[in-house]
């Protein structure tokens, strides 16, 4: 299993695997090298990265905002900036993919290049992305990378992955660590193929197997798949007269989200894709609650479900009274899938 | 399932499921009451209370050990005296069943009191006991108790469950809380019956089946059950002319400890037990990893299981050439079971 969790993180780094949820995996990696007053540059642009700044101040860290509209994406040149005019950054904590808006990083390349320029560590909470977007972790120089197992990887819920690079050992040792998240502990077991503490054990073997088909079908049509099937969903929406948050470049290949037509109730259009076409999708998080849909589009998503989830959709607000072309949404998606061969 | 949960913890407080396991309950239970330099007094008896001692210390706590040797329990007299001589004591953290050392603390109620009396908090971690011994937590004073979901509750591992006493709460809130681990958030979504994260949903099932199934069993049979395949080992173990590592009154009912005849080998015993026999029990753990054997017994555990690992343990023994009288152990323990009705 250790060697299939190495290439989903494209990593030679460690990889460990947590009895936590994603939000438990990011608490890890961030309370393993985060002191009280350390410098740690975290750009806010939705609910997630703003639960990682959260996270960041109760450790006692401060944290430097990036303050963004919710819906956008850091570009590099404003990390750097913040980076820079802050210096003595001990890390850049980023949420890669902002399940909340829909959002993408495209600059983590480049903000990982940032950090290693300035001897700063790269946090990623990738938990709703690893697996189904590219992020080679050595290559873009993330230290400290956060999965979780029922996101792209298709496992059930209630395990974290959290990958740890060598340069990250140094400052993890000197942290005082919480004894349930403690890395140290964790390598220490790891080595024995062990775990400190009681492991998930079903949940586990679920991994493993949800590893060995990511690794049998390769990372690379994963990827292609994911992208495939967003692409698909983003036409449709656009083909509808519907309106995606993110900017093009920004939009994510896992989570899509689109704002919801003034003349309809975010709840009551989601109830009737439930209950008449057996579609569940979410209202917004946070601030966004009643602004936006979000269609989780990951793991075992396929032309299948895209399709229907275009028709349940269109179906539901033409129902809740507004004017909508889901045929022309259906047709926009189709298309996508037959220019993929 | 939280009327059922109420159940097994015996309170009217509220009781919350995590999904991490025991170790990350306790990690909980200690992380929402104790800032740094606060008194908690902890007797230490073993490798669970040890490791308490060590998550209280990982929290900036004085912790006020009341040292013990491993087999030993604490005594309510010995625990007042402590917490008398120290003055100002936030917490009492006491491991109901130490796991390391077979020994459950028979003084708890009383230890309960103490706190009660000396305006202390009970933290209790009860992960190896809850549903297979008595713990009625709101009339023994309990404010924190902490369960795992894979020992006497029969489920699989991966969630731990801790319940909050009306006169916890006030502490809680003012303590800085961990992101993960926070009470007061979970207390606020499980109003809605949510939780703050994604949790392991295939185990809350599970775990909702299995105190289903501890309701229609009652939680008195389920002692009854405990105590009397306990005893049938205990009688068994000292009729094959071996040892119980605890002094009569301080014997667990869930984790059967015994001293190693000193002529055998601890982990060749446990290989042949396990090749030839399919029955696996422990050695120790910490500092008796060789000097002892553990067999847990609990959960679903019923003559059946007792009879096939006393004589696995004695086959094993006399195979591994130590003299030993297998048929009166597995003659002890079928006596054990027919006194019962």
């Amino acid at each position: 299993m250790v060697e299939n969790l190495k290439y989903v993180f494209q990593t030679e780094g460690d990889v460990f695997i947590l009895t936590a949820s994603g939000t438990g995996g990011v608490e890890c990696a961030v309370s393993n090298i985060v002191n009280p007053h350390d410098k740690i540059v975290v750009p806010v642009f939705g609910f997630f990265s703003e639960r990682l700044k959260e996270k960041i101040l109760r450790r006692g860290g401060e944290a430097i905002e990036l303050p963004l509209q919710w819906g956008k994406a850091p570009k590099a040149d404003q990390v750097k900036e913040v980076v820079e005019k802050a210096g003595d950054v001990k890390a850049i904590a980023v949420v890669y993919n902002e399940t909340s808006t829909g959002v993408t990083v495209r600059d983590l390349a480049k903000i990982g290049k940032i950090a290693k320029d300035n001897g700063a560590l790269l946090v990623v909470d990738a938990v709703s992305v690893l697996g189904g977007e590219q992020l080679p972790v050595d290559e873009w120089n993330v230290d400290l990378c956060v999965a979780g197992s029922q996101k792209c990887l298709a496992c059930p819920p209630g395990l974290s992955l959290v990958s740890v690079s060598k340069k990250a050992w140094a400052t993890i040792e000197k942290t005082p660590r919480s004894f349930y998240f403690d890395l140290v502990e964790m390598k220490k077991f790891g080595e024995r193929c062990e775990t400190p503490y009681t492991p998930a054990v079903s949940l586990f073997f679920a991994l493993d197997e949800a590893l060995k088909m990511v690794r049998e079908d390769s990372l690379e049509k994963r990827f292609e798949r994911h992208k495939t099937c967003a692409e698909a969903f983003y036409n449709a929406i656009e083909a509808m007269g519907l309106e995606p948050l993110p900017e093009k470049e920004d939009r994510s290949h896992t989570v899509i989200a689109l704002r919801k037509p003034a003349d309809v109730n975010n709840a009551e259009v989601r109830r009737m894709m439930k209950e008449r076409y057996k579609v569940v999708i979410s209202g917004g998080a946070g601030k966004l609650r009643e602004e936006i849909f979000r269609i989780g589009s990951m793991g075992m998503i396929t032309e299948a479900e895209v399709i229907q989830t275009v028709s349940a959709l269109g179906n539901a607000l033409a129902e809740a009274g507004h004017p909508i072309k889901t045929g022309a949404g259906i047709e926009a998606a189709r298309l996508r899938f037959v220019s993929r061969d």
